[in-house]
């Protein structure tokens, strides 16, 4: 299933697409009453995604075809920040350490996560603030994120999939001048505009796990990013065991999983992004972001 | 005043202490009807402190003696995650440059923000969860943190202080291995039972601006760090102006500035937490923040 978050009438709702796709079925539709995606991400933990899946079959009460919606991004206010992984595929740390000057160490025995503020999610479509009076070397990176479905703790590998709800796409677009100088990546990774993600969290069962997608990025159509999530350095399963032995990943907590060689910075000389500029992520089974830098 | 989240008869609520600090005014009972001191936040965002400060010199139906409630953190369960500012003291800077055996630059061009997860904020007097399992190297920050009042984007450091509610105490927890071996500290800051909170958020207009005040910390009654707010390199006016040149911080945003020098890594050999030691983080005119380490 592709859960949504959508504009309708000027108003924001969640909601799941129909199975053909033409149609949103609204949430409360469906039985599913909540304000928000936040909202139904905590009834779907307790009454489980099966509940949903019988809903959608049996139809929906007053679904909206497509056209007449916006889509918003699927969680478009996260109630905590988002947890990034730095650097999680060997060829995008070769290239970072080439930007930075660093000598390439190689291995990689502990995994690097930060977090990135989400005031408000970008929508599919909507833009990428450059905020260029502050801002010096703007780039994009495309990722998978993971959203969790129930307060996660203490979980072993084994049982990680029980605890995705499912997947969709961040561009965690990142200053680097900023990211650098801060010494922590905090602030250039935070700034409004910084998160769009989108189209949808398409549910876990639709994919085997941990999910081996083909993970794309263009800028004005031309391929820059071009890999797999299976070469992520850590996967999934050890990044929710590794996370949850100390912190409780509450249901609706965003992981964005690293992104893939090919970033602006990755280039000599680099190619960094301009305003204008258009940056599509496409995840295979998920869909393609698109978004224009302003 | 003093504006606290507390448990009575089981049920959580926000309030404010009486002017002579014997009992607690609900905040509902003051013409505030709102689920948490989140709320409470935000209607004196809209309504301005002023009339709170009017609600409670006229008095306040059902006040509650303060024997009878348990003091919480004030904001239990932050909206977003708490911003924190590292290496913010000199003494400080030069410490964690001893204890990781860097060479101490001295000048601090930038400040170092990064991020802490705190799904549970913990009470006075609650325990400091050591999570011994996964942690060698437990360590305490006693910090002055920065409550905002209202959405503050682009603000000049001279209308810094119109942003803030009020102040709170902080200890920010930390786990020096994981903190150093993920390279960000964003993991070794953010684990479970890490953030002890409180006693109350003394509203802004009980300080001067920016707040010069006496900070300390004890360990077992002994004193380990000593110092004054005055000695922040970047002190908030600055704070708030960076941050807020690209972040929208809203209404209940918590900032913790920086710790003072004087943390168990700061002692040669270094004096980390172990169970059963109680930690004090104490700053002039806000209180005292006892926590017990388990």
């Amino acid at each position: 299933m592709k859960l949504v978050t959508y504009l309708y009438e000027g108003k924001e709702a969640a909601g799941v697409l129909s199975p053909d796709g033409a149609c949103v079925y609204p949430a409360k539709g469906l039985g599913f009453e909540c304000a928000d995606m936040n909202g139904f991400i905590d009834l779907l933990a307790v009454r489980g995604l099966a509940s949903l899946k019988e809903a959608v079959a049996s139809g929906c009460d007053g679904e909206i075809s497509l056209n007449q919606v916006t889509l918003l991004a699927p969680i478009p206010r996260p109630k905590q920040d988002m947890i990034c992984l730095g650097i999680n595929y060997m060829a995008h740390a070769e290239e970072s350490a080439r930007y930075k000057k660093e000598a390439f160490g190689g291995e990689r025995p502990y995994a690097v996560y930060f977090s990135k503020r989400v005031g408000e999610a970008v929508r599919p479509g909507g833009h990428i603030d450059g905020h260029f009076d502050l801002v010096e070397r703007l780039d994009y990176e495309a990722e998978l994120a993971v959203v969790i479905g129930k307060d996660a703790s203490h979980v072993e590998e084994a049982d990680a999939a029980e605890y995705v709800l499912g997947y969709t796409i961040i561009n965690d677009v990142s200053a680097r001048q900023v990211q650098t100088r801060h010494k922590q990546w905090y602030f250039g990774k935070s700034l409004d505009g910084f998160t769009p993600m989108g189209p949808c969290i398409v549910t876990a069962d639709e994919f085997e796990f941990p999910p081996r997608l083909s993970i794309q990025s263009k800028v004005n159509g031309e391929l820059r990013q071009n890999s797999n999530t299976e070469l992520l350095i850590f996967g999934i399963p050890h990044i929710i065991r590794e996370l949850s032995q100390g912190i409780t990943l509450k249901a609706g907590t965003i992981i964005a999983t690293g992104t893939p060689a090919g970033v602006g910075m990755g280039f000599e000389p680099p190619r960094f992004l301009r305003s204008g500029d258009q940056v599509e992520c496409i995840i295979e089974g998920i869909g393609s972001l698109k978004n224009t830098v302003k």
